[in-house]
């Protein structure tokens, strides 16, 4: 068997997030499935990095998946541009080792969150980002990131009350850039729980708008989900990188 | 009376230009005026400084509107603001010199028209560039841009064949810049007719794609439609500036 990775991105407006729902075409796995099913005329099943929630989209997602056809990797790639719909586009389409697992050979992710913090309108990225007029105390905000960093138990960052598996997690950093009326929060870890980092946006913008002190931050690794901030909307989130 | 001018952006995607046609909501000078209309308590007429195709965005659009109500210009920006469609923005609201008319008083425009020339995937830009993979000398574009400018008859690059009124034109600049997979064509003039630069663009791409010889660019001046380039597609334009 061939084991091929794509590289991957997608405006998740119109779709229920990375993950096949049964029969459902409104997901970015279910429609790279059935492309990819038809074109090689084989079942394919393709296991991405990690799952998007619904909504959020992804500049650099990575997948790979197993086939016997021997359709050379630029004729898979042609035939994935051709019948993909517009808002799914495939950066590089390569064959690799037998073993590179998108998933389980992940090392590292960057999530960027983008708020658009001005009186001023936002027609042409309305859909890419969050719409914020508080005003942000930005150092505030850095000193909180600042607290969030290294390996600590994020289980209170986890929008799955059932989660069972370990929900420690390492943060490497957070960056907070304002560019003009945009803000942009861009964070890399070792791997993310579910909803995790819109829940740390949102507990980083609860501190900047000073509706929670820099200083409480240490007290939420362990805690509870209502102790912590609220989820930041999915159209805000972009996953950038995963490193292998 | 009070004379309110307005600068605006817009997706141009779900419309049908700027122009009110009877009583559809799918215009831009449309929505403007039953937002305004109802804001105000006054029927209201939206004066723009020129059409825009469906599906062409804008920029920096500017309108203007006479009323008698009293409400202030920060009122109205805020009205306008939260009633209009999020692919309408306002950038400012202003009261103006009673005489000032955004169509009759602008002396330049400047447009911009977007081209995605690379085999990768364009998803977050999509709505707002023409995808087009030919190989193209931007350096006889460059050339055959020199010899569009100044005062012409541009009777050839009118998309309305009953167009009575001077077709002569002013083209002060055109300027080609790549940006990585992207061509931008910025193009400024004292004024454009129905579908000129729409049509500029696709003579440019046709001497691009060497198709059309740069010497012949001269004879297009006074001659007959047939003898211009295609009309590029709507999506890729956006006004950019218009001057007073």
């Amino acid at each position: 068997m061939r084991n091929i990775r794509l590289d991957i991105c997608y405006d998740g407006t119109r779709y229920l997030g990375w993950q096949r729902l049964g029969n459902s075409e409104q997901t970015i796995q279910g429609k790279l499935e059935t492309v990819l099913s038809r074109l090689l005329g084989e079942p394919i099943e393709v296991s991405g990095s990690g799952r998007t929630d619904a909504g959020v989209h992804a500049q650099g997602q990575v997948a790979n998946f197993h086939c016997q056809s021997d359709m050379s990797v630029e004729r898979i790639l042609a035939g994935l541009r051709s019948y993909l719909p517009e808002d799914i586009g495939i950066l590089s389409c390569r064959e690799v080792a037998p073993r590179f697992h998108a998933r389980l050979n992940a090392v590292r992710k960057t999530y960027c969150y983008r708020i658009w913090n001005s009186e001023m309108p936002c027609v042409f990225q309305r859909r890419y980002v969050m719409p914020l007029t508080d005003r942000l105390d930005l150092s505030a905000m850095e000193q909180a990131a600042e607290l969030l960093l290294g390996e600590h138990d994020f289980s209170a960052f986890c929008g799955n009350p059932k989660m069972k598996k370990s929900t420690v997690r390492r943060i490497d950093s957070i960056r907070i850039l304002r560019e003009g009326g945009e803000i942009r929060i861009l964070i890399t870890g070792n791997g993310f729980l579910h909803n995790m980092v819109r829940i740390l946006v949102g507990t980083l913008l609860e501190v900047g708008r000073g509706q929670r002190q820099v200083s409480t931050i240490p007290m939420l690794f362990g805690a509870k989900r209502s102790e912590t901030g609220f989820l930041a909307p999915a159209q805000g989130l972009c996953l950038m990188e995963v490193e292998y």
